[in-house]
């Protein structure tokens, strides 16, 4: 096969993204020619930077655009409280909620045996020596409510013992949500969870 | 505010894609940063490359890398035949099926005096243009089964009336199309169009 034009090359490379097809990445890819001043080069010099500069944190395992995160160069955050989450796209979610404002550290995964992944592929390590170097009392273990979360996040319960509180996030219904649409572990959950009124 | 990060600048212009929202931006974006080298570079030089590129086919309406489309280019393919699409995904839908071996002409849409869209708008003209000097023996009026595509063709099919074979594709039941799914509309059109087994 001869080598691809670049709208096809551009088309392949747009329905290798998650959430995207092939159907949709044409569709992407004509409203990209069409809105070529205002979204395709844009597009495209964001994606340059971003393929430039975008890294891990070394303090955090934060994505940034310098050796470290805005999060963990902000002043204005509290010190010694650390939200320990699973990886970056969880991190977003609970800055969005806007009512943390302590330090996070990203694991970059969870524990598992099964891929090979044990405390060293995933920051754990650095997570201790923060630890000492920022006068921590407080680590929030703010990993998804799966049996891979919970696994790690007790193992690292089991080796944080006693060197700092210790605390997770509470379980329950959502808010919004409906008893019926909600499965048994979390009805379980929030029933021992009850508090009194 | 000040001046977003290059991260966040980029999960906002992938959010403006079709077919993607903020969140799955967000999501897209994190898999890119993680595939860099496979993924975020290749795409961020083909979007450049792209933009500096795509223009419209002079001759057709095609979106091309050059003045003149492949299509129209392509020697092998079939002179005299023309096939009249609303716009450049309708032309590559029908490349897909790989069955029409002539050439195309974009419209760039349809007719419509609530949105000012008349002839002058549509590459009409153009069309005209190309009967005479190509030589054009059939023109397959392929315009969506809308009502706006339908007026289109029968705008067209009275300016052409005369001058060349005029042809449309035929409608009825899809392939694989279960009639209980369908439409009246589409039933009454394959039940006119009925074949002699």
């Amino acid at each position: 096969m001869k080598d691809p034009n670049p709208i096809d090359k551009l088309i392949d490379l747009m329905a290798r993204l998650p959430g995207l097809g092939p159907r949709s990445a044409r569709r992407a890819v004509l409203y990209l020619i069409r809105k070529r001043g205002q979204l395709l080069h844009p597009l495209a010099e964001a994606m340059a930077e971003v393929a430039a500069t975008a890294r891990e944190c070394l303090n955090c395992g934060n994505v940034a655009s310098a050796d470290i995160c805005p999060i963990c160069t902000n002043d204005s955050r509290q010190n010694g409280i650390l939200c320990v989450v699973e990886d970056v796209a969880d991190l977003w979610a609970m800055e969005r909620s806007g009512v943390f404002r302590g330090r996070y550290h990203v694991l970059g995964g969870t524990l598992s045996a099964l891929d090979g992944i044990g405390p060293e592929e995933l920051r754990i390590p650095r997570l201790k020596d923060r630890l000492s170097t920022e006068r921590v009392t407080e680590v929030i273990l703010a990993l998804n409510a799966t049996i891979d979360g919970q696994t790690t996040a007790h193992y690292i319960a089991d080796q944080l013992e006693g060197r700092v509180e210790l605390t997770s996030l509470a379980q329950g219904v959502p808010i919004g949500g409906e008893l019926d649409y909600l499965d048994d572990g979390t009805i379980t959950a929030a029933l021992n969870a009850r508090k009194r009124l």
